[in-house]
């Protein structure tokens, strides 16, 4: 019957096993799904963690994006926020709020996608709930290991650094307009289904000395906003046209790294932190941009 | 303009500052809310990691429940699964999908109870996530830890042990009926609200030689079922008229203990472990029950 099948025809726990079925294990899992709870090693005695919520008609649409990609993309965006800590993800646990006639093969689909995302960095998936609802939201959680580095916060942010870029920008949101205006095909577009953050830049630029970082998800200059107020300092950034500094999703890594500092393979320059009034300007001048969930 | 602000009034970030206000630390936080993830001590080198979704109209409704009561109802179930391994919750991670309508008070009075909640076993909120839904979805992540004990899972009941209950059963599913009649106030309308699970008697459980272990959330047979099936035994309850086979909810939790061992205080036998096909039966009758989300 599992071709047609939906959520209500196998049941909650049904629904379960066929999950807890397509899921790998990794180093890290101790006690993978199907207990209470899932028990992950955490060498270093510290664990970071992290939470994303997708929505269906915000965070994604069904007719444009594939289940595979939505579970690829929601561990994306939390895997990149471990990243963003210099750390390492190590595990997933993922709550589902799913309509009782979303078909079986989604719920598959999705969970194929968040273990193939999370096997990326060696992570995978531990737990999860599966629930019913009359909006569809996928909620991740991400946990990592710090491998023995201090995390890398938005607040250590100086005077003098330069501020580096890993990763791409505005390629998702290039994408979502495309998708927007009917195209269903090409590079951009499977940009914003499937971003491919630089996980391993995280690690690389704690290790480099970063003195904050963060992922961009809202925006370069909302995202780098962040950073300039949370550790009091200005930051300029070099004008480029090849800069899109309001899309997000692409979870590119953003970090400031102390002058003299050599710049690790995969991070470019592309401006500098000042003393001054905590914003973002390009060039000297003002700019503006992000996302906000309720505007 | 707060006492009638909505999310969307406040936009997203505004949201998330005033939430992170009424948030307090503890111990085992190294780096709580505001970052890209949070950082959390893990003194045992493991960390215990469970998921809930709590949905609108499903698992709570705003005109039965306050919002203080639901954070805090979100936040037991959650903890309960953290103890049911034998584990101390440590942390909280909390998604809200909200309506943009949604009053600011609203989302301060869940933040409350979640807080609240958390503070009752000496954990914290570490992180979260706020997004934009037409329904209204809490998912919480709980971390725990087990402070150098194994975990107690649900594999490990033998026959010839004990069952033991720690915690009530069936108030919260005869506050919900006493709910659907238009009940407002009582005993029993408040153990539907918020329930209190017994958090200490799961390492307590655990420290006595619990074989196996689950709290109870889909109703007495049904999780008792999981231990049956994932141990390969056969669970008799003794016959009692004050036991409420089928109501979830209460978050007690049920354990196995092997013979001869002192039950500790807290707890009490309810039945008995056996060898043969793995089911849940009372005086040898057969026993039906439980709930799933999708049927």
């Amino acid at each position: 019957m599992d071709a047609d099948a939906t959520a209500r025809d196998v049941g909650e726990f049904g629904l379960i096993a066929r999950v807890i079925d397509r899921l790998t294990g990794s180093p890290a899992v101790l006690l993978g799904p199907g207990d209470d709870a899932a028990v992950v090693a955490t060498p270093d005695g510290r664990v970071v963690a992290t939470t994303d919520v997708l929505v269906e008609g915000v965070h994604f649409r069904r007719d444009w994006s594939s289940a595979y990609d939505v579970g690829r993309k929601a561990a994306a965006a939390n895997l990149a926020d471990v990243a963003a800590m210099g750390a390492r993800g190590t595990a997933l646990l993922v709550g589902l709020a799913a309509p009782a006639d979303l078909p079986l093969q989604w719920s598959l689909d999705l969970t194929d996608g968040l273990r193939d995302e999370a096997a990326v960095v060696g992570a995978s998936v531990v737990g999860g709930d599966v629930v019913r609802s009359d909006t569809l939201v996928i909620s991740v959680t991400a946990l990592g290991d710090l491998e023995g580095r201090a995390p890398v916060t938005r607040s250590g942010a100086q005077a003098g650094d330069v501020v580096v870029l890993a990763g791409q920008l505005g390629r998702s949101a290039a994408g979502l307009g495309l998708l927007r205006d009917g195209e269903q095909e090409g590079e951009l577009v499977d940009a914003h289904r499937r971003p491919a953050p630089p996980y391993d830049m995280g690690p690389v630029l704690a290790v480099a000395g970063a003195t904050a970082m963060c992922d961009v998800s809202d925006g370069l200059v909302a995202d780098l906003g962040h950073i300039a107020r949370s550790s009091g300092v200005h930051i300029d950034l070099d004008p480029a046209d090849e800069l899109f500094l309001t899309g997000g999703e692409d979870h590119a890594l953003v970090a400031t790294l102390p002058p003299g500092v050599d710049v690790p393979p995969g991070a470019r320059v592309i401006g500098r932190v000042r003393a001054g009034a905590p914003d973002v300007t390009v060039a000297g001048q003002p700019a503006a941009g992000g996302w906000d969930h309720f505007a």
